[in-house]
């Protein structure tokens, strides 16, 4: 096999794959990008068994062939190269000699006889939408999942689509984040879990232009992201997702409007003083036009005022001050609504088209 | 006391005198910085005991007094404030009331009876040089110290001056640091052995600007900067240093120039190869007009050709990758010298007017 590339072009195959290279496994062959040109095109793959990427790489094939890569050390070499056409080239005995400008890397590699191409999965349902809007979809709601050996669910995210509106819902027994963005185009209706780590990965190679668009097509038991030259496979997650309906309520006795980036100053500042150790909640306690945020600590003790507007009944509340500023660090919009019922009840962070949701359970407190 | 300043100038004072606190010690009041109002301008201190750092920070002194805060939950603290005015109100407890608009921090402090403040230097010898000459030297030299129980010369760095010439010099028995700079003006002759602890610090708070000079005086025991609104002083480490022009020498077989930046990365991509593990040398084939850069190791090999000028013997030799690039990151020029006499020999790195040497020692290879 003899290929040449440039070095923008390798370097950016390489960086798509290894989002499906796993950090630690005890199968060498996981640990390679396969590398296929004997069907005229230069094919980069990378599969991890749960997760598998696959793009097409420009490049001149001046001899076809194929060859499994160590991920690591072959995106190591990339990276340091001049920016210049790097040439790959390998013997029957799978040794790679990649060349550039004066540099010479003798590297081997494996025949990949053993290697797993993404599984051919069955497209029945599919929607559209933009790169972007995915990114920002899962952004906006992945620090709610928690890899949990007791409950699986919790370690990915509801896609649930409905009237060409997809719904995503994270949560992790103490939260809940839930996103709504409406579709443009025909969309299926769907409700599967994807598992968190595939979209942590994808949402590092989607692109950042809102004008993008990707498909994502449904199985029974994968989803298949198409992008750009690109395909990204994941299993789902099997089983029934949590009953979102049955936490959320529309029940409130107190009602405040705040300025986001005010807010988030002061817990932010709250946090100074509590100790990962002892758990400290932070305190609001909310009266007629103010927020008085509170913490007392071993270290000290904080008081800020923040200016609210309220309706309804004062309420004094605690809080892990790391979940609102989780929820409050998503938020785009300059003010932001929050609902409470009582120091028992969760509270809810929505905007009034309930494009977002944020449930974030108080915790106890001492006053 | 009561003391308000614009957050910028708090912020200043703070990271200055905080490089003089340690990051572990077992007496809570070195972890505290001094902040002494009681002579009508407000100085703050930190003293690790090795090395102390006093300030004047601007502000207005509504309530003459004095108050010892922990540096870091102080530093944290003001970090994280608005930027608006900070007023610091302390009870006769010693609690520090710390406000900015709504916030307001409550911690507490300590008498300070205990804080040692900076000792009296006698200012026998004295140097002036630019702030930026000072950073400067040190950065091209401070990496080839070594901390080491059974040297404790080779944890700083010899400050020398003959003829108003500062010479500053550091080793670590594998590799010599030299840089010599002009001194304008009066210059005492010099000769001392700085900690390499107090130059990295002090490097931290040195202006980048060449036209802010500075004062350097030293006593038997003591050096103490002088700069800006800030003194530092630290202890001398005392004893002998090395005896530099023995293993220094003009001798050579072959010289070659070659080009820094294609050296350095043509080095840096032969690391690739190397495990940290296995601590094998790249090896520099030297002929006439060409550099070969080789190696091989467990993960593959790497040949690679850089264009050089040279002068005498071809030449096969030995090094650990990492001093070389070292070296050669520190050097400003284009083009570098390097001088070498045979494969069991330190080979030197230095200009004509031999403002930088750097001698590294080879390591043994099988070609």
């Amino acid at each position: 096999m003899k290929l040449v590339f440039s070095k923008s072009e390798l370097s950016k195959g390489v960086n798509i794959v290894s989002k499906a290279i796993p950090t630690r496994t005890s199968m060498p062959i996981l640990e390679c990008i396969m590398i296929d040109s004997t069907e005229g095109q230069i094919k980069f793959t990378a599969n991890d068994m749960e997760l598998g990427i696959e793009t097409i790489v420009e490049g001149d094939i001046l001899e076809k062939g194929k060859i499994a890569i160590d991920a690591k050390i072959f995106s190591d070499i990339v990276r340091k190269l001049p920016d210049n056409d790097i040439t790959i080239q390998t013997d029957d005995n799978y040794n790679a000699l990649i060349t550039c400008e004066n540099s010479k890397f003798n590297i081997s590699g494996k025949s990949g006889d053993d290697f797993s191409f993404l599984p051919v999965i069955e497209k029945q349902k599919s929607i559209r939408l933009s790169q972007f809007a995915l990114r920002e979809l899962v952004n906006q709601t992945i620090f709610c999942t928690a890899p949990n050996d007791n409950n699986k669910m919790m370690a990915g995210e509801l896609f649930e689509v409905v009237d060409s509106e997809l719904k995503v819902v994270a949560l992790d027994g103490h939260r809940i984040a839930i996103r709504k963005k409406k579709l443009e185009g025909r969309a299926d209706d769907v409700k599967v879990v994807v598992p968190g780590k595939t979209l942590n990965e994808i949402s590092k190679i989607l692109s950042t232009d809102a004008d993008d668009m990707m498909n994502i097509y449904f199985s029974n038991n994968h989803i298949l992201f198409e992008f750009d030259q690109t395909i990204v496979v994941s299993r789902l997650i099997e089983g029934e997702y949590f009953k979102i309906s049955q936490m959320l309520s529309s029940d409130y006795e107190t009602k405040i409007t705040a300025n986001k980036k005010e807010m988030l100053g002061s817990i932010d500042r709250a946090t100074l003083l509590i100790k990962e150790s002892d758990k400290k909640p932070i305190i609001l306690n909310i009266t007629d036009g103010n927020m008085e945020v509170k913490v007392v600590s071993s270290i000290g003790s904080l008081n800020e005022n923040v200016a609210v507007e309220k309706e309804g009944k004062d309420i004094m509340i605690g809080f892990n001050p790391k979940f609102l500023m989780d929820a409050l660090g998503k938020i785009d919009d300059e003010n932001v609504d929050i609902y409470l019922l009582n120091p028992k009840a969760p509270c809810f962070i929505r905007d009034k088209e309930e494009n977002y949701i944020y449930l974030i359970l108080p915790v106890n407190f001492t006053a």
